[in-house]
């Protein structure tokens, strides 16, 4: 990427400057409304307001804005299961903190994990990123199978079929949540959790969950 | 679909193999591959084996399959909100009953949901099937309030935010489940009650009646 050149360009222009974190979340924000497909350099370009040789200064391809994207959801995603995996406590507490993180992940970046949750594997990139994103669904499965062990989690479900609805729900979080800030974003993280670890419905004392009190 | 409609084109068709139906089904899943708007009735033709005309005896354009499609999927949830509705028991209860239905609706018409929940309006056909949506939204809603005010659901939770965590969990099965027949249908959906309105969490004694005699 050429410094100089992107300044004197700048220069020329009048107006402020692209780095490539801005040309980036411009990109995804277009990919999400479109499609990556259905998006052009030249779309970028006009979305941008600058020349696609600025893009070019940035980037190499448009598949490269991609990869940087899927990058930043899955960095996300594989920087909690690290932090996950050096936790000293039942698989059950891990997987509950995997669940909360994984949803503080998501708000903070949403509109890259929206475009990791759409890759379909139409590249090389995005099949990249699938890949990845199975070795993640690996790591829950197996979280949820070892609390299974424990007897940490209601025997009545097919763990695999458990690991699945959960991040189901998690991932649909894309769908409808609008970032509030940190605040907020924890708040959903903390709903999500208490709805897949302990059920909507309130417990009345001596009865199970599903029987009325009326 | 109107049976009605279905038989006359069963009647109109010139040659064995595809009725209406038929020609729908490789429509829906065509459209789901590459999106709708990424497919054009010759790609339908192709994928068929008949021509353009023979899909023209069906209906009358690209956009009256999506219609077709897209309520099949819409029905068979409103249906399941009627009979919700004729349910004389609490909210709470209702508000599983539709959980549970909704999955078992999702898993049968799979196709066709999936391609309602990838509806971005970009057609007045899809803005039309989002407007039934979000009608069908608010039934969710509004049962999560009722719910919550008569206190069966827990109250640390936003209504809002609990409704669409449900449906988002709901949905969500559209993006790995694979139709394993009726049984394996309702056995998802009691996968997934249990998890939205239990918790995936054992409870022990002296917590709640759902203990585990460990």
């Amino acid at each position: 990427m050429a410094d100089g050149q992107r300044a004197r360009a700048r220069a020329r222009r009048g107006r402020p400057g692209y780095d490539l974190e801005s040309v980036l979340a411009v990109a995804v924000a277009v990919f999400n409304e479109r499609g990556y497909d259905g998006t052009s350099m030249e779309d970028l370009s006009l979305r941008l307001g600058i020349a696609k040789s600025s893009i070019y200064h940035h980037v190499d391809s448009k598949e490269q804005l991609l990869s940087l994207a899927l990058d930043r959801a899955l960095d996300g995603l594989f920087s909690v299961a690290q932090r996950v995996a050096a936790r000293d406590e039942p698989a059950i507490n891990r997987l509950e903190y995997l669940v909360r993180e994984s949803v503080v992940v998501l708000a903070d970046r949403l509109p890259y994990v929206t475009l990791l949750l759409r890759a379909r594997g139409n590249t090389a990139t995005e099949r990249h990123a699938l890949d990845r994103r199975r070795q993640f669904d690996h790591i829950v499965a197996d979280l949820v199978k070892e609390a299974e062990r424990d007897g940490d989690i209601r025997p009545d479900i097919d763990p695999a079929a458990a690991a699945r609805i959960l991040f189901g729900m998690v991932n649909s979080v894309s769908e409808w949540y609008r970032p509030g800030g940190r605040s907020a974003d924890h708040e959903l993280a903390s709903a999500v959790c208490a709805i897949a670890f302990e059920g909507l419905r309130v417990r009345r004392a001596g009865v199970s969950g599903d029987s009325q009190a009326l």
